[in-house]
């Protein structure tokens, strides 16, 4: 009886949520790929899922793993916290499974697989122990400055990614320490973000961009927005470069 | 006698290098295009151009933007300024005859176009008059943390992107300010980088990648590097997720 061979573990980023936006490399890995798996809440498929229908080999095995229920819970709580590890630790070992028996895993990562992505989870569990690949995809923050046609940073600028979750005395600091910044995790901080860019003398300047490159998409200039309603996954964006060209700035 | 429609410019993501790190968007963009512009070093194709080989249609035109001999002038000197905004601007003529002309013009730009990208300069002072669309592409970045197999950020971490260029206590007081960092630009900074980075207390989570997802691509922790040598594409990464699981951590 021969061993069996190990399989692969890929981390594919499926990017902002265009289909075309994935990579000819991750296409072509989710063609090749025995299983499939991706995060999701429960009941659903997940945004990564949607994105690459119709790039699966017919056959392929899917391995949805789905996130415990957990909205009654609060995150900082350790209840919750040694529940989400218990479902990584399990998440893992159903991969490790299929790596075992000599399948090739593809775990869907929207945006970039290690980039803020749920993929790193399962890829410190398993990275020591089979072969892994990771392929890069675009983030969310690329596609919504690139469908917004604003350019972010050039030359010598300073680029923060910020959560929209810290503090606003923390916030402003950093805005104002800062060519350029990417705020994530918008959702009902917006009130304090403004209040943070209004401070930091950076809100005329941002852009506030909602649901990224899906069909649905929607970009305002913060300051104009007429209301605090955001989606948790909208983004702001601060434009550095200001010296840039000024003629021809829209 | 009927006025011809305005073409099209697109600025399209090139990627770290590795043709399959392309977006599928991008491939057929540069499929359909009439007319395909890339900065370049003057005798030289530019990595952007060699990345695209194979993927232009037959009888494209070419318009390679070769930059100015520059070497002998200072970067901050006002004549090197005066110079390289002429050439910008004579660059931009360039492409908008196409586009008078009702040709589609794809401008190659590695990595992601808005993102320190060369295009920013062509976009600025085209984006007002032309019908404008922007393919986003995989960063240096990206492509340098996916190749080492690093976990970036992760939760509510800040990543701080830094030119290699800046002052060292100025860089050190940023390292010591955010989970993680991308320092770019570091060629002959590189002994600057090493000591602001050992005064924050991050040299040992520090990796050194060159070359990115080239062929010929070099990684290893900055602490075991032995030598100074560093071309000025090459990058240092700073992993935030410092409490991510230990146990198979590599």
């Amino acid at each position: 009886m021969s061993a069996v061979e190990m399989g692969r573990l890929i981390g594919v980023g499926t990017g902002p949520g265009d289909p075309e936006l994935l990579t000819v490399k991750a296409v072509r890995a989710l063609g090749e790929a025995d299983v499939v798996a991706y995060f999701a809440k429960a009941g659903r498929n997940g945004n990564g899922r949607a994105v690459v229908e119709g790039l699966l080999k017919p056959g392929l095995v899917e391995l949805p793993l789905y996130y415990p229920v957990t909205t009654e819970i609060d995150k900082d709580d350790c209840a919750y916290k040694s529940q989400i590890t218990d479902f990584y630790n399990a998440s893992a070992e159903a991969v490790a499974a299929h790596l075992i028996a000599g399948r090739t895993v593809a775990v869907l990562s929207e945006g970039d697989p290690l980039f803020y992505g749920s993929y790193m989870h399962l890829h410190v569990r398993l990275a020591g122990r089979f072969p892994v690949e990771v392929i890069p995809g675009i983030t969310a923050m690329s596609g919504c400055w690139s469908l917004a046609g604003l350019p972010l940073v050039q030359g010598d600028d300073v680029l923060s990614v910020l959560p929209g979750t810290m503090g606003e005395g923390e916030l402003q600091r950093r805005l104002a320490d800062t060519e350029a910044a990417v705020i994530m995790k918008v959702g009902r901080n917006l009130p304090k973000i403004r209040r943070a860019l209004a401070a930091a003398g950076r809100l005329d300047a941002a852009v506030y961009v909602e649901r990224g490159t899906m069909k649905d998409s929607a970009m305002i200039p913060l300051g104009e927005k007429p209301d605090d309603a955001a989606p948790y996954f909208s983004l702001v964006l601060v434009p550095g470069w200001t010296d840039r060209p000024r003629e021809d700035r829209r």
